[in-house]
């Protein structure tokens, strides 16, 4: 799935200092690995454990991580959640639950434009997870700024840490970089037709359905014009399916003349496809 | 991670119709689970399976699914991609690399946004996910409406497919009950300090420090305590905030008749909080 020619150089945003993310005693090197694989996919690259069960290195999480070694790497281990956000500057403590606490609580929308905010001025921040079993203990959610929470089914909350890692790394990224994918429909491939060849297509169309008599009564023409005109606009047709359709009304307005083509009008319109892979 | 208290009600929306999610050909009875999970986390029930590789009902995908076995008892088996997408109005295909075929890219956030409309006037939608190794061809592309792809990094772009899953589920719960959160800072039960409230809390400070002869020189003052004041404004203080801080202050002016209480004045800030989990 990484066969990725053109990327839109958009897509490559890196002027931002992202956040990094704090996993506190992690049991699993599973968790671990997918939180990595995780950050690798939206542009993160600072992960810090504190106190992991197993110990460090783990080669489960390495495994899990599907080959995102960099992070893995540069993993950080501390023995307090203190000194793992030391250097930073702001940070938010993830959590599933109501806290009796007087912090702010935000969605990872919300959390994402704030630290986009200071990484824009090269200020380190952070997400703080928690423990797999029952998250952060009240004296670490004091060592953040804010609370950040996801806009999960309160029926159906509980998430996977790395889940949790995800949805945090995809929006600080869709906020860090606009939106931008790394491809979308190329125009200069693909050019929308003008607005010329359309009405020419229209013209052959209408033409060619003028000739089979299709427009009864003829009163009732204008609108069944309109109706067609507007399906096609609807379309937003390429300069190439402009072509493509053109072919496909002069194959069937020729059809008496050519008996080996036999298919339905729908079958027509593989021609000049190429459905490469 | 699930005990969760005075869930805001607009976190439970169930008028727009959720899309399903079809998974193409999928190797892994644990794929099939964790995305039924994530489907689960953010209110999606139709999950459809297009020739699962290892058969259904699939114990492995039971597991996985961590207890959201309503998705999984409903899962629909499908022969053919066509029949799966049949009852459906709208279908986004996802796709992790540029396709040569003139179709709009969406990101998650956009695609999310036409589910919801769509969703609302009750109309069936879905996300069509393909293979984990090479994902959809361009026949099963073709029947989608758009595409839909995540803004990855461009370097580190392959994603698991129920974590591609959970952030499309994410978007659409996020834009169907306008981002709600399952709780925020509950102002009821931590009501924001009056500005009264504020402002004796000031003079208490103020006059505490006169007593010391703080503000020096005596011309400094006016601007010293506007500083002081716009700390405290920062911190938007709740009722109780006040009260702490105020007996805070209490406590530190009446330090010298208190022999006993000889920490420093930030500990004196731990007095008033019930730290309970």
């Amino acid at each position: 799935m990484t066969r990725n020619a053109n990327i839109d150089p958009a897509a490559r945003s890196t002027d931002i200092l992202p956040p990094c993310v704090i996993l506190c005693e992690p049991q699993l090197g599973e968790n671990i690995g997918t939180a990595a694989r995780a950050m690798a996919n939206f542009g993160l690259r600072d992960l810090r454990i504190v106190r992991p069960r197993d110990g460090w290195p783990s080669e489960k999480a390495r495994a899990a991580a599907s080959r995102a070694d960099h992070v893995i790497d540069a993993v950080k281990v501390f023995d307090t959640v203190e000194e793992a956000v030391a250097d930073l500057s702001f940070v938010f403590a993830t959590t599933a639950r109501m806290r009796e606490v007087a912090k702010p609580v935000r969605g990872p929308d919300e959390a994402a434009e704030t630290l986009v905010a200071h990484g824009a001025r090269g200020a380190a921040t952070g997400y703080l997870f928690g423990r797999e079993r029952w998250g952060l203990n009240n004296d670490e959610v004091a060592l953040a700024n804010e609370i950040v929470t996801l806009p999960v089914d309160p029926d159906f909350a509980s998430l996977n840490i790395a889940q949790a890692v995800l949805v945090c790394a995809y929006e600080w990224r869709t906020k860090a970089n606009a939106g931008a994918l790394p491809f979308r429909l190329d125009e200069t491939v693909n050019p929308p037709a003008s607005k010329d060849d359309l009405i020419r297509l229209f013209e052959h169309l209408e033409g060619a359905l003028d000739g089979v008599n299709f427009f009864r009564p003829p009163e009732r023409r204008p609108s069944m014009v309109r109706n067609l005109r507007n399906i096609f606009q609807k379309a937003s047709l390429t300069d190439q399916e402009v072509k493509t359709l053109r072919g496909v009304i002069a194959a069937l307005e020729r059809r008496p003349t050519r008996p080996h083509d036999g298919g339905e009008a729908a079958d027509a319109g593989d021609t000049g496809d190429t459905a490469t892979d």
